[in-house]
């Protein structure tokens, strides 16, 4: 559907350009290392507590503070309930703390090459943005935000390159900005990154998020979190309760709470896709792919011989599908998340095919 | 938890007032008719589909067009699917509407006596508003709205009084406004007053918000919807594309559309509801209450000799909760949801208690 801007749009959204999740596919049969997706399922205790969410008392509206959630999330990080904030997965968190804490007259800064949705979010809510970029080796360097910024925004570990940053660096720029949010997405922290969540009660300036999307396999739930100190959890909850009071649903909170607690499923997962990481990276380096190192749930990679188009169209039609970033410096690379071992192997197999 | 404006909050959120939704008390033993919640059950066809959705498919994203769920509703109104629009409750429709549709030179007009959401969603987005004052028996005269705007918001009926306008003024409105939007909030239009859906091919100036929150006794699943023409359609995509890929979990997503599907279950709640609510109004008449006229799921009224703020507080005292708003105009009256007919006997039960 393309409709072009009416003269009833409001003018400041007619040059928007949204941001293009990666492809859910409706059919049977595919192998999806899109999306970043977790290859296993969610928590039984998540499922089973959805179940039982689902009766009569949908009829009356959620909790809109999350606190039973909240409380859960603050005691597996140590901190208070007013130090949690929850949303409609990380990405709704992200844009209400654009909203609350990002738009400032000096330009917010996050690296060029990053989650691309984060430039949407500034120009939707008109908030000023520079791109820093990453070293040659797709790292961030620190030192290279030492400039004049209204609030920092960072990935740890980055995608989609899968690089994570040592804590001390972090700690380093929240040393060096002490005037500025500075935001870390750790969407994929817990498959190798060390998270700064620990730094919270130390730095008044740290709002960390974090999704149970990933490591939780709860993507269809849409649930995701921010810790901070309580001045910025206050402005994240301003501006949602000047927006939606209640964007978890009752069957969020309940699958989330459940889900939070389920430590053995959550470990037993997170360290089978670690493996099976490992194992697709020795495989795809075997057959010549440069891949950089990753804390995340996927590879990035590039071959230097089989362009990385020609080889997600190759993928495609062996119903495997991987993403692909139309993009200066990296449209030779593909992101492949980390699938089941099963499906790793598989993905090795018709690479092979394709690059007899 | 109240906690200062600090320096790291956008300037733009340091003069936010949220959004102050009715009570959810935690405790058992309440009569809750504070926030016009259905007192049925949801359908149990859409209980069933949540439990069938509760699998390891929420380790997937859901569909980020809710296709299937705009589909069904299209054809519950006889149109396409590019002339719906959903979202998380119908909160999130109008905030979004505020952002795509109503931020214009011009202000928005809208009641002075109406949602209080809607002065909160004007100012989060930085939208010029006016509120237009109901007549002294609380009615939309349209012919005030013939001023210069840059767009008109009306629910129908209007809440918190109740009163519906008929759809002859929607369409003359829509005729006299051709450049501008006007949305028109049909939260609580199943309860007896006329939908303005069936305008949507006539109007291209015409969003129709409806939620499922109500009349589908689904509060605590976080579905609304709005229906229009594919460009007004666009532009709310557009700013929710930019803002959350997924805001409606695949939960949400299955028991809205089993939900819709229940036409029996939706038939049989509403009239329980619409003659409760008659002979509620009665009730409340034979005791002194002025009542206005209520198309929706409660009533707004006023005791000459006992004012409301002190009939909150008796009634809370016996664990029965309505709704109280300190605001010019309103501030004598009460807004009481419509219970079951054992909660609605109860309630008289507690006021002839309070009266005595």
């Amino acid at each position: 559907m393309t409709v072009p801007a009416s003269p009833f749009w409001s003018p400041a959204i007619r040059g928007l350009h949204a941001y293009v999740p990666g492809e859910q596919p409706q059919g049977e049969g595919w192998i999806k290392l899109n999306t970043n997706e977790s290859p296993y399922p969610p928590s039984p205790r998540a499922l089973a507590a959805i179940r039982a969410a689902a009766d009569e008392r949908l009829r009356l509206y959620p909790d809109p503070q999350s606190l039973a959630l909240r409380q859960t999330v603050a005691s597996r990080f140590g901190l208070e309930a007013a130090q949690v904030f929850v949303g409609n997965g990380s990405d709704e968190v992200l844009a209400l703390a654009f909203m609350a804490l990002l738009r400032h007259q000096r330009p917010v800064l996050f690296p060029d090459i990053t989650y691309s949705f984060y430039p949407v979010y500034a120009n939707l809510y008109g908030a000023a943005f520079e791109q820093v970029p990453l070293d040659p080796q797709f790292a961030v360097r620190v030192a290279d935000y030492e400039r004049p910024n209204g609030g920092i925004l960072l990935p740890n570990p980055n995608a989609p390159t899968g690089v994570a940053l040592p804590l001390a660096d972090i700690r380093a720029l929240l040393r060096a900005h002490p005037t500025s949010v500075v935001v870390i997405d750790e969407a994929y922290v817990d498959f190798g990154a060390e998270s700064a969540a620990a730094l919270v009660p130390e730095f008044p300036n740290l709002l960390v998020v974090q999704t149970l999307s990933k490591s939780r396999a709860l993507a269809g739930l849409r649930v995701g979190f921010a810790l901070g100190q309580a001045a910025l959890i206050e402005a994240l909850t301003v501006v949602k309760d000047s927006f939606n009071s209640y964007p978890l649903d009752r069957l969020a909170q309940a699958g989330a709470q459940a889900a939070l607690a389920d430590e053995a499923h959550f470990e037993h997962t997170r360290q089978q896709t670690i493996a099976s990481r490992e194992w697709l990276a020795a495989a795809l380096a075997a057959r010549g792919f440069a891949c950089l190192p990753s804390c995340a749930n996927f590879l990035f990679v590039a071959h230097p011989d089989h362009p990385a188009a020609g080889l997600m169209q190759a993928l495609r039609e062996r119903r495997i599908l991987v993403r692909h970033f139309r993009q200066p410096r990296i449209d030779n690379h593909l992101r492949i998340t980390i699938g089941t071992q099963a499906e790793c192997e598989r993905l090795v197999a018709a690479i092979d095919e394709v690059l007899a």
